[in-house]
């Protein structure tokens, strides 16, 4: 069974409402309370095996991660996160120690982002362990940023730096909430989303629910050390990892240029912002090279 | 690890809101929209060889349990259920047709009660099929009904029959959403929980929450056909399955003796109604057989 395909078979069986105002395929949906204001919800599942490593990851780390991801997702929105609920699954022979460690990891990550935990579910089972954090935002009166809104010639900006993150940042990631929201308040974002399935994939679900295209610039894309690092052990180039790696969770996002570069004359960003190409009326993404050369 | 001190854990940990008005430890979470608004909300996890079974249970039956167990959890705070987020990991094996098949069971349920299902989160693991189902629910002006509610000299009532549920029951039911919220428009509910432990533990969660007793009347339990043909089976009597069985996801609920006589005297309500016994001062559950003789 292939993921994409079985959510875009879902995404057609989708029943409407007016109140809900996104709905499935976007990293939020959003419904409406009133006129101004709208609840943001978004979960996500982590299973053992796929995002995480028992062996590798502390208990710790697997719970902040997994509420992590979700406060990712409602930072793609450009809005607040407010409250969570928590399942877990713990496989039948789990140290009470074990998971108390786990769930100090969700509380901490939840806590430097003044997230509330309101609920959930623990259960057990045979063998794996699985964690689902379903999260709430509210979008502060502010419009919320779907990845749907971008524009031709909008500029397509990035946030920190990519590529490498298996060596840790998948695990140890901060979601870029501040920064989201921020975006949201002082800027005027067309659309965002966070990269989890690595930046050429959430460029081309920007692309795709946009029907738009993009140039991407290679030598401004923003290269990590540790997708340097990887590249020195697996052959690719750094500027694969950076293109194809998933999970670095930093915002791709694209506003009009007027508004680009007001914000990279903003010195008070909180991280580092990258120019990394343009958006334009055709299909797909192109790659251009230092010379000016279009490699894809 | 025991799941239930590991939740009375998470409990003591918990933040306090002035927008949540039930926190963890309910049926449900609250949080606080405006003066009269509310929004509900429970996550339940359901995992293959605990909460159902591959060898036993079709892909449409398990969609169905999975997000009836969540419908059930509002019901059981008398209030109406309008979304739902659904994360799912698929074995990496799963074939296509399984998958559709399991979210047309979700699907089937979700539109019976005209819940939209507004997001998700599609994922693969090694060998474990795990469902979560997050939904919302609004209170429609009406008080939530919590746990904590029941008062001394209460009658505690239940809807339908219980007991040996696991002979099909347990997947197939169809949850008490409509009865609930009916429940808390015509009548005055002071506690209620929906039977998914059993009718002992769930009551004693009510007495825990509520700091009473109770007596129940062992000749009024209302006893399903499948908890006597079980009883021919296990050796256990009829009444010992349908006081410890789970899975029954009836409503047991608590209201003064004279609201329980209006109820009683409404001839429309859509489902069986027994009075079971009473609440009173003291500690824990005491059975009282034909003769009037404690057991317990």
């Amino acid at each position: 069974m292939d993921e994409f395909s079985f959510i875009k078979w879902i995404k057609s069986n989708q029943k409407k409402d007016r109140n809900v105002i996104i709905g499935i395929g976007d990293d939020c949906a959003s419904i409406r309370i009133n006129d101004e204001n709208m609840f943001l919800v978004s979960t996500d599942m982590l299973v053992e095996g796929t995002h995480f490593d028992l062996k590798k990851n502390t208990p710790g780390e697997i719970g902040s991660k997994s509420i992590a991801c979700s406060i990712s997702d409602i930072a793609a929105m450009g809005c607040s996160a407010k409250y969570a609920v928590v399942s877990i699954c713990f496989p039948h022979e789990t140290e009470t120690e074990f998971a108390r460690e786990l769930y100090r990891g969700i509380n901490k990550m939840a806590d430097a982002f003044s997230i509330k935990i309101i609920g959930g579910d623990i259960v057990s089972g045979k063998k794996t362990l699985v964690v689902n954090v379903t999260i709430y935002g509210r979008n502060e009166g502010l419009k919320t940023i779907s990845r749907s809104g971008a524009r031709a010639d909008d500029a397509l900006m990035i946030t920190g730096e990519l590529g490498g993150s298996i060596l840790g940042k998948h695990i140890t990631f901060k979601p870029r909430l501040k920064e989201g929201l921020l975006l949201n308040k002082k800027f005027n974002i067309n659309s965002m989303i966070d990269i989890s399935d690595g930046l050429a994939a959430d460029l081309g679900h920007i692309l795709e629910e946009s029907r738009v295209g993009a140039i991407l610039y290679e030598d401004e894309i923003p290269i990590s050390e540790d997708a340097k690092e990887l590249a020195r052990k697996t052959g690719f180039s750094a500027l694969h990892h950076a293109l194809y790696d998933g999970e670095d969770y930093e915002l791709l996002f694209t506003l009009s240029g007027r508004e680009s570069q007001k914000l990279l004359a903003s010195k008070s960003f909180p991280s580092r912002l990258s120019k990394i190409g343009y958006i334009d009326k055709s299909k797909g993404i192109r790659i251009v090279d230092t010379y000016g050369n279009q490699k894809k």
